[in-house]
């Protein structure tokens, strides 16, 4: 996948942040035409309880953004792990 | 938002996708030691279904890649809407 090559680049550059533990949600909706409203943020919230059944999650560890332009939304939702975090078993 | 303009860039090269409506959902598990199993591919159910409540989806146009290395993963879900599509009314 060219994404997970990016992605690993761009962690082995950031060694300060190798050590963090960090689980990133991004949610790109491409449109043809960027009328009505937009579902991301409305999603949010349900996502982050998805979540939350399979990993500890602080809300004050959560960072949201969201962009928007005429074709294109995105949702990025960064969230660091606690450092003993290895999922709660399901 | 930097991978914004990253994701818009690769969106522009690729006119013959400039037509198509997209979702991708992209998750990156960044841990530092790749202990335990890994629940990215878990949620994956439990996310299409938040989704499919505020767009329709046929889940044959339903993409699903994962890749794990020793200190990242990555579950790419990746989702071509309907023309039609502008989110049902929540």
């Amino acid at each position: 996948m060219k994404l997970f090559d990016l992605f690993r680049r761009s962690r082995e550059t950031t060694s300060a942040n190798a050590a963090k533990q960090r689980l990133q949600v991004l949610l790109t909706l491409e449109r043809s035409a960027m009328t009505g409203p937009d579902f991301l943020p409305l999603m949010q919230r349900e996502l982050l309880d998805v979540i939350k059944k399979y990993v500890e999650i602080d809300d004050g560890k959560v960072k949201v953004e969201f962009e928007r332009d005429q074709s294109m939304s995105m949702l990025a939702v960064n969230i660091e792990l606690p450092p003993d975090m290895l999922g709660k078993p399901v």
